[in-house]
Order: structure tokens, then sequence, then C-alpha cells
């Protein structure tokens, strides 16, 4: 078994997944990211301390080559991956599918007709875009406000939350994945599609000391209409995830509800969701109409936060893992074997019949 | 979603497949071999004729290749495969890991040490290995008998069964995958292995008019010492699946069952097994040092039924279907989804806090 | 084993006990009133067409004070009984409580704050309180309508739908548990609270052949103010139960909520209830505070129709019985038995020591 | 609900019970025998200490008949009671039964016809009677033996374990429930059975200071022939729990199992019990013809020790209580209820029928 996660930024994705893969009896082989090896190596040496047997597991320190080559020699059962679909989808090609895959989280949230508890949505709102600075692949990517939300200042609340974060109290953080130069392209782009406009941030951070392979900007939110963001050209670059504090922002209406359904049906991955609303029958046609993973509704709905609360992971593909729960952890670490005791005696009227 | 059963004989795993992908609410598109194809129309008629609406599956005529095609246009979220591994393992690698297999089955039953029911044991193993012309997926491939049951003539008693077998009864029947010539050869390389010997069977039928293109043989047994068995230059033969009436069998006892169990290890497609013993530590060894998936014990346990009676399928891959049971078509046909509802009131205490 | 079931009216509940005590390996005793034994035996004889062993069960046909001394004998392991509270608390008594009981249901729909669909929620509001003449033991005894539902009229609808009610086409039937008498009888000691008002009904049959001996009434509502049904004078007559066409109604508003919460808390027995609303906190609420047992939810909420489709019984009493499912039979008809397997090697560093 | 608890000596039991009750959200009023309640006390200030809110359970200090009182008064949902069966046979009649009952142990072991593991067998023997000096509800009380491990000598090797035990080193301590009087006067009855001896102990302690009110022997098993055990005047005797170091032991063999399985029915409570034996047919014929509730088979079979490690409870009574398990906790302490949601959109072709 082998657990790759080049992930730059949670340790605990693949702290869980290695728990979980001891726990149904794996001897499982660990690969992160160079980048955090050296915490993992902690976890590794408290595992150790807890009483794990030495010979539980294996630790590799690599490249993702030579990992490749390793997983590429067939001596794992399965492999669990959390990372960029695009590695995701290679490493499945090259396994024939012995893969547990947890990829791209471009995860949404709608606003639904209702407006109540407008700080507090706005404020989960603040969290689950920008809180570690959107680094989680739980954060809110992009955000579908009925007109009634947009009515009571949703986009303005956000704003206001957003220019509180700063630097100074760690409420910002350096972006591992991005550049400041690639996110401020990523927001140009979407600013020129006609009826754009900047709802927050969109400038780079200043008297910071972040070297240029990391992104600094500030927490950034994009308002682009419903219409142009379903648009063949447009859709794409609307819905490309950035691992770092910033979203997508839109408006829908009664009648335009289809489209957003739309939408979340042509992304591709589909991870984390949040339907915020308290009316039993809204939720339930969108949840009936979509297929992502880990889905919270509800007034008080996240997109992030699962890995500690619940089972973590994707729907909707074969292939996706699960993180957290006993079932998540069974699922993809162990698998059904049906065993069938019949012990007892023959009938004394029984006879060998061929047939 | 598609189903895809290329197997020439048992229709009865396509229309299992097909009503579990049904139940589930999917939409399948389901493509037979050829063979099969005029008799799986009138199961789709059947089930038109119970009421199910029109447009809620496909039903697809046509080649292996075109199939591809359509798949790997990436229209399926996943696709069922029964057949061989060969295909099997192309698929896999075509969709990206994007499929359920239920693939090749070389079966195992391991006789233990405990001789009981010698009469109802051996009438087991003619049915396991050769009813149906043992076209079976669950079919008895190999048996590997304990020392006393040798002693208790095991072997004379399959024999003595087999040879009762005929056309004219229908207790043999034509071979669909092989010819007779193939499955000459194959017992002509085994029986070249120092020490093998021919226990029943091993000739071609007479006085029939089964076309050349189909195999017509007596059911056959060949022995082959445990020790040669276990040679890297015998172990591929000794293993290779005949999906006709044929096996292979041998003799161990106290002191090799740890050869037995690494035969076992080093098969690679791990679908049912049997354990024929009332010794619960037996019992308790077998299974803790395999890992097939659809696994019978105790005394009278056999290899093949499941698909009637009990979740069938293989385990120790993640790409492994089951079918038959809820969970099996639960596992196969749709996925977990987390849904956690959150709309109860905010504390009064409540404050929004950046972190 | 024995199944008592003296109700004069549903023939369902006595069969599907019966079917739950087979399944489960059980040999009943099923007693039955004497009214409609002539009918359960019809059952019985169907079950022994359908293959039912003749000795799998026993059919007693005799009054409750010969049932009475069998049960007092001992023989049985568990009785389950469906009657009124008054025998059920005897039986539980002399039978030391070896009893599962399904007893009065004084069943309470609470309409909530939010008002939709209201010819849906008028009529399902008649189905549960008129249909069969509402003699159901989860038919709708009492309505707390909130003060919006009031505004919107509900209780005139209510009067429209059960004014349609007739003989002639067996809308309404005779009511065998009481007379017309004890029924107008009941009807004036609630109309004689201050505040108390008839909503519809109120009146005997006319033309009608029913004898003496039952009741011909028509579907009769009586409104009592909340604040009135809260004494302690009036309380246990405004929740006394007819088994007939009869229910009291009152309102309330959010500021009263608490009343009607003290109101199903202070009723003796809890079998049905619906709350009737869209909105998950007014309904979290309620459930809350109440212990019912089959409880419906949601703005189509219904008191009655359990049986064909879910657990059907009493919750917040060791002694009560479940109706329908599974779970249900398995905890009347069987109970939990730990069988714990240790059957393997002893350790050879093992040494017997005591302690 | 309440609490009930008048052992003498297990203070797990209680504590297991109350933190149930306390986990599935009951306030729960605690009474616990007089002896122990100066220690109970502890446990209630360690669950304060952990954090336990001051008003989520009662702590009763009285008599049992002042307990008595509180509970006919009415005000508990449900009562669970360890203790003497006379008690709970009372409780359960003067609450209707509104109880759970873990009452009198008088547990069995069988000894079946495959003997392995001698020493080891005997030594849990030893430790299944006399351990903690027989206080256990789970000690075992009768011993079954096949006529082969009689041949190998069983009795003689539980005698040789039995007289090391001593009170210097704690083996043996004072029986609480019993004066040593009653004892030897229990022993002398069983020892009049016609074939009875002494298989180990049978007198009482030298040179100790434990008060006359207290009860202290040596460990003690009377054979008593498995024929005169079954006779009516001799049943109730032989089957009468001794709370202290004390076993009846018998012989049987193949021809005389129904006498052993005739007795292990005619006993009254169906608490813990064993089948010691490797052979599954054996095992199924046991289980298949006993209600015990906490059961263990397989050649290392116990009749202790159950509530550190499984469900423990009795079975075959529908009041019967389970400790220690998630599934025993709920049943208890919480019950079912069925909660049906229904909030859907009427269909637009809906109609409202009277029916």
């Amino acid at each position: 078994m082998a657990i790759v996660s080049p992930f730059n930024f949670p340790l605990e994705i693949p702290t869980l997944q290695l728990i979980g893969a001891l726990i149904m009896g794996n001897r499982p082989v660990l690969k992160c990211a160079s980048t955090v090896s050296v915490v993992m190596e902690q976890v590794v040496r408290l595992l150790l301390h807890c009483g794990m047997p030495r010979n539980d597991m294996d630790f590799f320190n690599g490249g993702g080559r030579s990992m490749g080559t390793l997983i590429n020699s067939g001596v794992f059962r399965t492999t669990q991956f959390t990372g960029s679909c695009e590695v995701a989808e290679q490493l499945a090609k090259e396994t024939h599918g012995k893969v547990k895959v947890e990829d791209a989280g471009f995860d949404w949230k709608i606003l639904g007709p209702d407006v109540l508890e407008t700080e507090f949505v706005a404020w989960q709102c603040d969290q689950d875009a920008y809180a570690a600075s959107g680094q989680k692949c739980s954060a809110q990517s992009i955000l579908f406000a009925h007109q009634n939300w947009v009515k009571a200042g949703i986009f303005d609340k956000i704003k206001a939350l957003a220019d509180k974060r700063k630097l100074s109290d760690l409420t910002i953080g350096p972006v591992l994945s991005h550049t400041t130069e690639d996110i401020m392209q990523h927001k140009d782009r979407l600013l020129s599609i006609p009826g754009a406009r900047l709802v927050c941030g969109g400038t780079e951070l200043t008297n910071h000391t972040i070297p240029k392979v990391y992104g600094a900007v500030h927490p950034t939110a994009v308002f682009v209409p419903l219409k142009e963001l379903l648009k063949k050209e447009n859709f794409s670059d609307c819905c490309r995830e950035i691992f770092g504090p910033f979203q997508v922002v839109t408006e829908y209406d009664d009648s335009t509800l289809s489209s957003v359904l739309e939408a979340t049906e042509r992304m591709s991955h589909h991870l984390t969701a949040a339907v915020v609303s308290n009316d039993p029958r809204f939720i339930t046609t969108v949840l009936g109409n979509t297929v992502n993973g880990t889905t919270y509704t509800g007034i008080r709905a996240r997109t992030t936060a699962a890995p500690q609360n619940h089972w973590f992971g994707p729907a909707g593909d074969p292939r996706g893992a699960g993180i957290g729960t006993p079932y998540a952890i069974q699922m993809v670490w162990s698998c059904h074997r049906e065993v069938i005791d019949d012990h007892h005696h023959i009938p004394s009227t029984w006879k060998p019949i061929s047939s």
C-alpha cells in the first residue's frame, strides 16, 4: 500500500491517511511532498513513540519520479493519492486504476433564497474562502448568491471581513502553490469578462518579505455574471482552482437556478459543497441535481472543516477516496470479503445427483 | 454507466449487474458478448414488460472495439466489467481505473486434515469442477487435498463421479471458450511435469457433433506434485484458468501447508475459494493467510453458487466488483456521499473572529 | 409467546404481529377480539395455504378472562398486546412486565408557523381524523394550529371536507367501541368549557340502521382554547381518546408554543405525532421536547399510515412495541444474544496464575 | 430513570450502568447497596471531577424500602436493576414491567467431546468458579464435563488448582452474601444425593478473622450424577446460586447430551454460559438448544469477564438488560423513535379524495 500526498500544506490529511492504513492492518509506504517531509517525519516519530512497531510502515523520502517508478513496479495493492488532478489521472492510468484519489477541490457554495443570520453567513464565507489563506482543498472557490442575499449586502459584508485580514496577525499568509504574478494574471483574465468586477482584494501585499516563488496577495473575490460564467470560452477559467485566497462570486435568482445547477454539473471534480438555506425543498432540489462528496446543508453550511468531523472526500467517481470516518477508512484501506460457514450435518436424505 | 460482460456463458451475471445498476438509479448501457446478446435481449424485454421505463437503459449490440471507443470517449462515470483479466486490465488502463472488475477465477479448494462426510465432499468437488462443464468463473480450478483425504480415496471418488458424466444426459456439454485441441495440449503440458498423472478424463468425447470451434472433452483432473507445482517454470501453467471441465489436483500434509498457502498467495486473481474443514483453527490459519473474495469454510464448503446466495466477487484489489447483495450493489453502482445538516440557531454568544 | 389484540378494527396489526413472531422463529398463540376472530381465522388459513407448518402457531378463540388465566400461568416468554391502556397496564402488572405494548393513541398534530399547501394539509387532517371513521390507533386526536393557519382558514377547510362525508359512499361508518350517546356526552362535556365551540359535526347520523350498541355520528371537531385545555380540570377530558371520528382542535401562537409542548408532555401515551412545517428549526424544537414514537415532520406530515410503511409504535416506555420494520420485529420477537468465539491456540508463553 | 444495584460486590456494574445512562442523555438516580455506597460516592465524585454537570444525576443513599417508595411513585420512565431474582420480580411487578433486569446468574459451562488444551481449560474453570471468591454474577455455577474430559482428569486438575488458593495471598476472600453455615448446609444437602461426592473444598477456612456474618470456606466443588441432578426433588437445590466459591460438577456422554440440554432449559435464569469445544457441530447443537445471554464458545470459552469486553446480560426475557456495548446502552437507556420527513412538493396532479 502506498500513500502519496504531494500537498504543500495540510499535514492532517496524510496523517489521517497513514493512521487509517495502519489501523486496517496494511504496511503502507508514505511519501509526502519534499517541502513537508521534515514535518511528517516528526509524525512518524510520534507514532513510534506511541508504540508502533518499527516494521509496520515505510517512509519514502524522494522525488515524485522515483515514487512513480516504485508504484509502476506493481508492488502496491492500492495507492491513496492526494494532490492535483493532473497527477491523479496520470497515476490512475499508470496503475490501471489501483488508486483511491482525493484531488482537486473547486468547491462551491450556494446561498439559497431564504436570508437569515447574515452576519454569521458572511463570516463563514470569509472563513471558507480565506482562512489558512485559502490553502485547503475544501476551500470555497465559487459563491452562487441568490438575489435576496445580494440585496441583503452579502458581497459588502464579505469585503468588510476580507479587508480586516492582515499579515501582522497571520490572518493572511504566503501562498505556496502560486506566485503573486500567477494570481494577478488570473484575476485580470476574469476581470476581462464583460460585467466582471472586483469585490475585494486584487492587489499584492505590501511591506512583506515573502520570496518571489510564493504568492503574496490580499484576499480576493471577483464577481462574474452567471451568464458569462457559463459561456464555453469563460467556464474553465472561472472554474480554475487557485490554491490560495481567491474566489469567484456570482448572482442568480429563482429563474436562473437551473444555470447554477448546470455549472455545478459541468465542474469536473466534486469534493465539498455547501447549500446555505433552511428551506428543505431548496436543499433537496440542489442535492438531487449535484454529486459532490462532503456537502453541508442548512443556514450554517460551510465547505471546510470536514476532516476533523466527517467523511471527507469526493463523490461520483469509483476511484474517490474518503478520509476520516470508520467507513471511509474501511472503504479505502480494506475491502469486503465474504466468508460463508457451512459446517453442519449432511441431511440423512441426501443423495449425490449430477447436474 | 456501462456494463460490459463478454462472457459466453452465464446470463445471470449480467442480469444481476443490470438490475443492480437500475435499482441504484443509474442509466446503464449494457453490452454483452455477441454470442449471448440474443438471449439478453429477452431479459431486457422482460424488464420492459415488468414496467421499466423505456429510457432507463441502453442496450448496445456491437463488437468490443466499438464499445471500447464509446468507453474511451469518457461518457461513463463507471464501467462494470466481467470477463478475461487481459481485457479487464486493458479497460482499467484506458479508463484510468474508472471500472469495477470481476475477472479471472482460478479458484482453489483446500481439503483440511479432518476427514468426514467423504461422499458429500467428493460430490461437491465434482459439482464445483464439472457442473455446467466447468464454465463458471467460480469453478474449482485446483484442489489441495490433505494426505488424510488422499488416503481416504478422494481422488478415486472424484474419478468415479466424473466418469458417470455423459453428453446424453447433458452432464457434459460443449466448451465455448477453448477448443478440444487447446485443452488436450494443456493437459499434455501438465502431464509432462515430473510426477504428474491423469486422475480422470483427458480424452476427447466420442460420438458427438460439437463443432471444432468448441471443446468436447471428458471431465479432466491432472495430479501435479505440490513441489513441482510451486516451481517457477510450472506455476503459471498449473494455475492457468481453463474455462471448462478441467482441474489440477495435488496433495499436501501438515509440514507442507505453508507451501499451499504460498501457492494461493502467488495466484494473481482472488475470486472464490473453499476451506473444507470443521477445525476452526485450520480455517483461521488459511483465512488469515489468503485474500480471496467469496470464501466458503466448513466441511460442506464449495467454490460455486455464490451469485444466487451471497456477495460474489474478488477481494484484495480496489477495482474489485461485487455482485448479488445490497452492499455489493451499493458499492459498485453508487458511492458514499456525506451530507451534514447544520440549520440551527447561532448561539447568542457568537462573535465573528478571524483566524 | 402470545399475541393479544382485542382491537375491534384493524386486522393488519395482528397480522403483522403474527408474521413477525413467526419469522423470528417463535411459536405464538394468537388471540383476537371475538368480534374479529372470524376474519383472523381466514388469515391463519391463508398462512396455512402458503405453507406454514400446522404446528407453528396456536389460535386461541375465547374471552379475555380465559386468555388472562393462560398468560398468568407463565407459559409465555413474552406477550405482545395491542389495545386499551387499562388492559395493557393490568397485563403488564400480572406478567411482571413480560410484555410489549402498543396501546392508546391520543395522537397530536401541530401545524407550524409556515403556511403552505393549505388544501393538501386540510385534506390530510381530514384523512388522519376521519378516514376509517377515526378508528385507527394512529388517528389524529388533537390538532394544535398556529395562528397563521387559523387565519388561513384551516378550520373552515376541515369543516368543508368533513361535511362531504356520508354513509352512502362509506366515507362514514359505524363506531364499534363507543355508542352515539357516549360520543354526544363527550362532545357536550367539551363544549361546556369556556370558549369551546363546535367546528364541525356534533350530531347523530340520520336515516341509518346502525344498531344502538355502536356509534353513528357525523365527523366531529370541537375547538377548545389552549389555556382552558391545559387546566387540570379539563386536560384529561380534552385528551381522552375517542376511537371514532372525533377530534379536539385548538390555536396557539409563537408566545404559547411552550404551552403546546407542555400539553404533549402531559399526555400519558406517546404513539404517533405530526409536525406540519418545513422550517427545520421549528421541527427540531418540537422533536427535542417530545417523545412520541412514530413522528412525521414536514409540510405533508400525517399521523396515520405508518404500519404499511414504517416502524409503528410508541416511544418513551421500555415496554413499547414496534410493528412493521425488520428492527421492530427483531426487537419485539427476538433478543440480543452475545456469542463470543474463542477457539484459537493458547500462546506458548502462557502460564496458569491464580488471582 | 433509576439505577438500582444492591449487589455487595462488583462496582464496575453500577458504574457502567451509570455512565451508559448519562451518555444517552438521561438524568438517572443511582442507588447502591449501602455496603458499597461509600465507594460509589467516589465514582460520582470522579465524574464530577471529569466535568459532569452537578444536576445531571442524583445519588440516593437510603434503604431499599425508601427507594421502593420512590420507584412506586411513578417518577421514573425506566429502572435498571441488578441483584437477586426475587427483588427483580417484585420490582417488575410493582413497576408494571418498566424495568430492565440483570439478575441471578446460575451460569453453566459444558466441556464438549473434543479434549485439548487441558491445562488451560482447567485453569479457566478455576478462574470462572473461584476468582473473586466466586462473587461475580457471571461465575461458573455448574460444570457439565463430557466423559472424555473426566477420563482426562479434569476434576483432579480443578482440585489441584483450587487447593492452591489461600487467604494469605488473597486468592480466597470472605463471602459477603452467605455465612459459612449456609454454605456448609448447602454442601451437605447436595452430598446427601445418591452418588454425590466432594471434589474439592467443603470445609471452613482456618486461622481467619472473618466475622460470622460472612462466609469463610475453601473453594468447593460437589459432584452430582446427572441423572440425580435432573430429578424434580434435587434440581432446584443443585441449581441454587451460591454467590461464593461453590460449584456443582457432573458428567455426561454422547448419549446423555440431551439431558444436559434439558437441564440448561429448566434453569430459570439465563445469564452467561460457555461451550468448551472446537467442534462447530457440537457448538451449534448446544447454541441451538439454549437461550443464555453472554455465551462463550470455543476451547478457550469462559463464563466470566464479559463486562470489560462484550455485551453482558441475560437473554430470553423481554425485561433483560444489557451492559457494556453501544447497542446494550442504547437498548436499555434509550429507545427507537421513528421520524419520517415529508416536506416536498405536492404533485401537480394531486386532488383531494375522501376514502
